[in-house]
């Protein structure tokens, strides 16, 4: 039987009798069954590097030890697992260590909602909850932008493709450039001006909802500077400001959120992916008290007590009790950014630029394609990475924040390796 | 200390840490600590009687050993606990077993989707399909329907309350009249006619959606021949037809698919809650091979892959490997269906009116607030159960599907008792 | 030369000229040159009996003689033309004298406002009001409602072929059974249900708008009890009942407002067509005092002060300074009635149904086409009638108001010989 | 009795009876009775000069001496004067003379419509034709653009009061800085990387839609380069231009249409005020014949028939006979600028900056509120000029193009006058 035969039967049940929309199992035709750290096994053995982090979901890691103990010792002890949003004790314990280990050292003051356990979730409830406190309903986004794919959140989401996918068209919402979008163009200036003028067609918005560094848009940072203005614009017209931090934040820019470097204080803020540790489905949405104007389940959904992702939540926190866990990522960060560095100067023929923050890096491909070649190679070779941006041009790195510098030297060398197989 | 005090003091996280948006934990004011079976206990140690199976999420119980068991290995295993779409074994299993003992010997032939793991992201997904499929933009839902909290779900929920806090109109839906909805009209000629004429005001849909059983909106069973008519209607108009059984199906009347005694076959299938065995985060959509037109990733979420809930979820469908576990289910809702009517019939001051089927029952009482009333004094007794209905005026019972005979007879004991009290 | 071939050379401007859009001169593919009283002569000079009115623009015949010669005068003592809303002395005649004629003797207070001159701007502008007034957005229509182009006014307009012309989808909007939509249900029970159940997933709207008599959707007349029922709703709910009676107005039901005998109030009145007199473009809405609350110019129009069309307009209010021309009218009606009936009885092949309300009448006719087919013969044999309803099914009775015994039984006579001669 | 009681007492009619959303009865609070040439009168006999020529309705003057003795001729034969879109002889000769007058010597080439006889009429055609051609939904316009009242047309209208006034929110509509828009920095790269970056948020439009001259945003007029790139857009992404010259058009700028100096084919063209020559309501819309793919009927208006109209439509077309009338327009533009440049140097104070082009200029002014009270301050002396821009901050000079050199003078004259009493 030749590979090609046993890849085809290999992956005979999802090609059958999955969905064609299925995605990941297309570029990484295998089945995965273990995970421990840094490192994948498929079920033939193979071992992966993973510089993916499912999608950022994985910051901690696959399977910490702790998490899995206190995991495996709530059910052994019949813990109640589900529970909608009444009161349990992981929940109890979750909302007490959230608020002494990362709000209150950062001198924040936010009320936590629960929402369904996704980050589309988190993020429908932001823009509800801005358009009832404004009483104003549009909301500007900004280019390049990803939030999710229910029609609240796709709403303010840019790919066309995806928002060509809600299959009605999309409302109350405005595309602005992103920081550094036309070439030698302010950014601001222009939203300046269209909020300023009141013939500019555009509305005062609700809120403005941004992610300081892009994932799925291109791996775009802004600039602290430009956080610092978009601040001051919501200040100056009461609009609010949230920040989308489901992918940047829970440290992949090495602070626990995206924004603290910006000295910024947002009024909502999103998170879901790694906050619940060990890759369970949680979200929160952190509100401003004085905003906090929801009725009793205004916004709920079923899964919105997810116990099970509570305790590995909880558990998450203490690596943010020191500083420590904060400056490890950013050393191996310095350490990715100037690899990836590098590999721009060597490989001239990638025409490559270095984009992203902390954790959360990538290199654009100028040639058309080139990026997707470079994971499929990649891949082959026993490294997760994939592509980000309108056309795949990015190769996105995203390796979970406790890989060790053995880990990073290693996926970054199978990635120079495709690199110089796919460029030969 | 009084008692008042102490209930204060409990509930304080809550109250002080959490988004005024909570709701359970209003109405049951304690916190859950441990739960098998029927049954929960609290921090205090009192126990429980469960007619309410976290919203129809535990229909086979608090921590099913077995699913406990498997899930645990898993852990203890290393097994990859976050994947996203990615091909994992327990994915894969999950696919072949649903295959085997659901669709199959019910001659139902599906594309299985995974959409993120909340009822609003399958009823999300079911719709966009239909906009693609079909190309058109608006939707029919009916009168009193619930599907999500998502903009794209909510703007197919009847519910006021909850479409005002969209902070938005909600477009490209039509409500129309669910069965027996205006007293003495036949609401399928009422859809008729709008759909053949032309002149209606109201363009042919992409979809009709619906639950069979409509569950927040106040257990309404519709009938069979009414869903018939509807599955008729459809395909007389090209129009696909989506049966949201997120609440209904998995069992709940009696039947693992709602629709089953009415013998249609809908074009998409929403399935949530109960889906995932033991009260994990998990959802599939079922599509019709030929309607399964989605582009990779056309739609997607991080948490797709949740495969401790494929697990319990595949250990779960060994209850349908027989008929014994539907004919106990049908034979509990007989036993509750009668003992409803018999305290309709005892206590006249309600005015009680019995709605639903199989264990997904109700009584409707006239008098306003008096079933609120009902629960609360209940819930002090030791009886989890809610209310329903746009004016919460249904008593709602939605017991596990694994509850016996002597849990049935002692929660609608402390039921009779809290009517007792309440109507004094 | 054959006839065809004249024909073809006649009409060569507008086919090789003018847009596709173009309507009336294809199923009247001559070219008209001067029209008096309820005659039209085209350039061939052949005559032709007019039941069709303008589409109910000339109420009052085609070149009233004293309405041309105000016109004329004012023309040739330079009178201003054109003034936007500037205050010019046939503005102000006009607004004093539709006060005292029209306004003071039915006991109704209204505001006038101009919009710009055509039906679907006064539309748009009580929409407008509508919802300014109330802070509401949606909007109810009915069935077969026709409104006007414009995207606001064709929001509640019911015809699908018009509605998709829209090129977007239409918001805002919910469509209700007209009076006896649907056979042996009450619309009104549907309507009340949806409005009093804050479960319908209908919101309570601004406005209820409608035409007495449905003139594009088939000449359906509501009954007045019907009337009443929907006034008495909107005061219960506090939502504006907005008459449009653009086509129904100025008389053309016997009554100067079609919804007199209906004992009703509405809260905002479309007025345009025969408001203008001889033909000329104009519209006024109708405001009551307290929701007359427009900011200056938040509803303006270039065209709102045509005073060519004022002082037509003015002098066609002479005609209700007494009873007659309304009596005449009903008597006129009567015997289109009768003879409606006679033609019905004496033609069972065209399974005729009587339609209508004063000189606003027709004959709805079973199969499919044969309306179309009277029209186009009755044309050949010089009467000017047209079709009307979802299915172009409803030959349409729309004589001048001033038409004579003698032309109604002409136009009559030469309608019966095109059923003879079609259903040959 | 004191003038002010005069004035309440003159104005009150308009004050009691017409709705509070008349504009111009308030900031020129008389009535007006005859008017001719670039001349009006009140009912008390004084005089004023016009420069604002009906909002740029009356470019040829008032009460033309040629066209009023055709219509009167014409009324006077009885020649039908209301016939939808009927062939009708006016018609006939308009549409022969419109082609060989305009088109055809500019070596243009569109089907005519006949939408409703006003300017939003034209454009909600124009919207609607791009939307059917294209099956894409939205549509770009740019800051400050007035397009018109009804929902359609608001929706690319810029002013936020005119936006909020439609008491929904407006859809499908993006909107894009004009020319100029913000200092440094241009508009054009910015407008091309949103359309050819397929993650910008703004899907590719059915149609981008401009003024050359913004006159109710303020004057602003768009270099022929700006112009000619934009066209270059469409072209690329098959995006309809659609050209709304109701103000601008007909003569206005000193060309017949106001964007051949730019060398550009609109694909749409939008024409109303002005083409009707005398003041009458009408508007036609010019669509390349491929695009002109309207089904009969699917855009129409009652009035779109409104033959006196047409008279003077089709005399106003000898003034373009010969290049004497654009070019007499052009000198006079060329001495109103001159003029105008001298003012703001002469009257530094203003803070003056010239706007426009041929005869549609203004200066906007700084100070907030200034403008206006030079207005207010005209029409006492006897010049009627009105304000524009979205803070009402320029004074527009909007002069009949038949003014003769001493009419300018004069009205120049009195603005000066107005200027140093505002100001002293």
């Amino acid at each position: 039987m030749t590979t090609a035969v046993i890849q085809d039967t290999k992956m005979k049940t999802f090609e059958e009798m999955e969905s064609a929309v299925r995605s990941y199992s297309r570029g990484w035709p295998t089945i995965f069954n273990k995970a421990k750290g840094y490192k994948l096994w498929d079920t033939d053995g193979k071992e992966y590097i993973d510089f993916f982090a499912g999608a950022g979901t994985l910051n901690y890691g696959h399977n910490d030890q702790a998490m899995q103990n206190k995991i495996i010792e709530y059910i052994q002890n019949d813990g109640i697992i589900h529970s909608l949003d009444m009161g349990t004790t992981p929940r109890k314990n979750f909302l007490e260590r959230f608020n002494e280990v990362i709000l209150k050292p950062r001198n924040l003051d936010y009320k936590i909602m629960f929402p369904g356990p996704t980050g589309t979730n988190t993020v429908e409830s932001a823009l509800k909850i801005a358009r009832k406190v404004t009483g104003r309903d549009s909301v500007i986004s900004f280019t390049n932008a990803f939030h999710g794919m229910t029609i609240g959140s796709l709403s303010v989401t840019a790919n066309s493709f995806k928002r060509h996918g809600a299959g009605v068209p999309l409302h109350h919402t405005v595309s602005m450039p992103f920081d550094d979008y036309v070439e030698d163009q302010d950014s601001i200036s222009y939203l300046e001006r269209f909020l300023e003028d009141s013939g500019s067609g555009v509305a005062l918005p609700a809120a403005i909802i941004l992610e300081t560094v892009q994932g799925e848009g291109g791996i775009n940072a802004a600039r602290m500077i430009w956080l610092k203005k978009v601040e001051a614009l919501c200040k100056r017209w009461d609009i609010l400001l949230i920040i989308d931090d489901v992918q940047a934040g829970n440290g992949r820019t090495g602070t626990y959120f995206s924004f603290e470097p910006a000295g910024i204080k947002p009024d909502v803020v999103c998170l879901s992916k790694s906050i619940g540790g060990i890759g369970l489905p949680m979200a929160i949405t952190l509100i401003k008290p004085e905003y906090d104007q929801w009725g009793p389940g205004e916004h709920n959904g079923t899964f919105r007590g997810n116990n099970l992702a509570f305790i590995a939540a909880t558990e998450a926190l203490k690596n943010w009790e020191s500083v420590e866990f904060s400056e490890a990522v950013q050393e191996k960060a310095n350490f990715l950014r100037e690899t990836v560095q590098k590999l721009i100067e060597k490989y001239p023929q990638l025409k490559g630029e270095a984009r992203g923050r902390g954790l959360m890096q990538g290199i654009a491909i100028e040639e058309e394609g080139l990026a997707g070649k470079i994971c499929a190679e990649a891949f082959q070779r026993g490294l997760i990475v994939e592509t980000s941006g309108p056309n795949d041009e990015v190769v996105k790195f995203l390796p979970p924040l406790v890989i060790d510098r053995e880990g990073l030297e290693k996926g970054l060398s199978i990635l120079e390796e495709s690199i110089i197989q796919v460029t030969a």
